[in-house]
């Protein structure tokens, strides 16, 4: 049993944290923390590792209370550029024992749809990316559909190979998508839909595709209690969950 | 038995028309015809229809000659415009017997899906266009998809629907796909791919999908036969297949 | 403005018909009963239809009294057999200008799915029926499934069509699945989805896919809405939302 | 450059063979050999490598020639059991530089397919296989489909994952598909399509789709390619094609 502590255990996403490390046989939920609430709490309750999905006001001090109480965390809070970063690196020089993992996305699906399309790349003279959202995002293409076709790049180039192939010359503009490092990527904003992605690899006479449908936000949870139970054996600083997770 | 008349028979097209007319156990192939090749043949060989897939510079006297001699036509050579469609009602005109079909599509999969999409439309909210082919293919997008998107959007504005929801405030050009009367239609190019179209309606909660694959070219022949069947029974001039099928 | 009262109020369903009709510019929620409260107050309250979604045991008593009191009646709950039907028949006779809708199905998305997998059935070879669902549900294949294909089935017998071609002669128990009059109906059963159905037709180098993605419980409101604002229009006993929708 | 001979180069799939080694800039097609032919020719055009798509009665022959004269060999015919496999591994004891692949699928979309789907499955609680193909295959499920599902349960057993929940507990036989080492799997079989396979995997709130579309017969040349190309590489005898590829 690990005990686990949430911060942010209020918030929509720290609700479903807290109803997800209930649920799970090997979890103990020691600790609900948000605004307000006293940092101690975790120590007193014994919390072994944290789940912080917080602010980026807030989680650098809360990482700097972990990091000193020798308490992991798993960190989905948004925010963190080079400087944060290379901050957290410091505190855990003094705690060498102790794992901070930082990841941008904890959809296991999501994570595995990247890794297979960064695999299957250099296979295929084609491809292109169509991700599928709620009609009210705001960005379009997706951040993960941007992130896979920068991927998808640079899985190409070192594998020699050149554009793909193009032979439009008339139509519509943005009929071909967008393009992110040469790889057409398009986005469809559809009521009903929620968040859903596909990568599309053609070569002579076959294609290839990996889809990832995300159909309700408890989906990250796998991905938040896959963090909880391997941060003990990963101490450091750790950027992104794929870093857990043995793909390969 | 209908007997058929092939004109264009030695072409990529006429020589599937002419294997599957054969194939038929209710048609004969009866004559032939190129270029170089005399049109009398089909009325020595007692031709009851033909079908013509020639050349925009050859149809006109093609049809001439066979509307002269009461010989039904089914045609899926290109280049109408109003005043060929005019004058071939003249023609007709002097034969209340006789039919021709101007058809732009003979495939009938094709046909369901923009009908189907025109019914689905006034009961959604959302609807985006997606079409695939081959990167050879010089438009983007295809003429199937154009159309599709106009269907739906006449189909909205008649059932009072607004513009489709879309917050999209941020993004990189393009991501969006084109608009073709305020329809957003994405267009991609992948090796292996034939010739392929989804149309996507979500309202809350669902999200319903049409899609159509043409995997081969002779997916034209069922048409092409369905207007050889149904051709007697339409006299005068009849533009798209759609009118032979009873869909409703 | 339609006055409605909602039966079933605090259960699961009724609470979503609450919240949808609340949100739509041209319904009023005038009532919300449940079990233990008087049915007089759809009368006091000025009620002009109901949305009952309550149990076998309580919604004849319910109809009764709406009928007895000329208030349309919108019906989502299930136990409807020929005998039940026929005393509703029989209670109209004396309130000609009183509506009810018995409906097994509210999904737009779905009654569409029906209704264009029997447009399409004349048209192919092969046909095949897949349905996806999540892992606690008790049936295979869904209630749906076995309903589009009994349609299926009826539209190729009456265009003359013979069995589906099915050269199978060596396998697995089970790998082609359930037969439904003849067509082949395959169940999925996979957490994470909610309910989903496919229609997949075939054709000489072509295919034709209808398909339906139900991800929230709440797809089911649209219908109920469109219910209500037809039922006034639609005096005495009707049985299917489709006789509301305008499709063809 | 490569210089390639063909052996079964008069067959179907020979032909696509020759064709594509003539088009590829790498490699150069110095010998057609087939029934009647002289093994002589293979020499004498100096084929550092051979394509063997030719007859179990007669592959034996050919790469005991081919290993007896330091040619190297990619083999596509069938009909190798454990016997066959060790004679091949004798004779190619005294040949230490020579390297024959066998491989029972050159299709490289077939064989990513296969290694994602093991690769994802510790990660999901449910997954099923779904197979398309046309309606003259004689076998359901197919061959591939089969060997999927047996990678997929031997995933799940490595990584303690229990049987796929299924709560089935009324319904048509068959309706569940086939079972292969307890994963469920189904089999379509639809006019038009070629040769197509899903698999699903599903867990909370997500599901991961890995689809292969074959559309055409000449998809696996970029297999016997990409095997020509690495066999110079892999001396002694390597079964199946995914151990040249770099997929990892």
């Amino acid at each position: 049993m690990i005990k686990v502590g949430v911060l942010g255990a209020r918030g929509k996403v720290g609700t479903e944290v807290c109803r997800a490390v209930e649920a799970a046989d090997d979890l103990e939920l020691v600790a609900q923390i948000d605004v307000g609430d006293e940092l101690d709490a975790l120590v007193s309750s014994g919390a072994e590792a944290v789940v912080d999905f917080t602010h980026p006001d807030a989680v650098m001090d809360n990482l700097e209370f972990c990091i000193d109480h020798g308490i992991h965390a798993v960190v989905g809070t948004t925010g963190f550029d080079q400087q944060r970063l290379d901050t957290l690196r410091g505190w855990l020089e003094n705690q060498p024992r102790t794992g901070v993992l930082i990841a941008p996305n904890f959809s296991i699906g999501a994570i595995l749809m990247m890794r297979f399309a960064t695999l299957a790349a250099p296979f295929y003279e084609s491809v292109e990316v169509v991700e599928m959202h709620h009609p009210t995002k705001a960005d379009a293409p997706s951040g993960t559909a941007r992130r896979t076709a920068e991927l998808i790049a640079a899985a190409r180039r070192e594998a020699g190979l050149g554009p793909v192939p193009d032979a439009t010359s008339t139509g519509l503009e943005g009929a071909r998508g967008a393009t992110v490092d040469g790889i057409h990527v398009h986005g469809l904003r559809v009521r009903g839909m929620v968040a859903h992605q596909e990568v599309l690899f053609g070569g002579v006479g076959e294609t290839l595709t990996i889809r990832h449908d995300s159909l309700d936000r408890v989906s990250f949870t796998p991905g938040v209690l896959a963090g909880l139970r391997a941060i003990a054996d990963h101490p450091g600083l750790t950027v992104g969950l794929e870093n857990f997770l043995h793909i390969d």
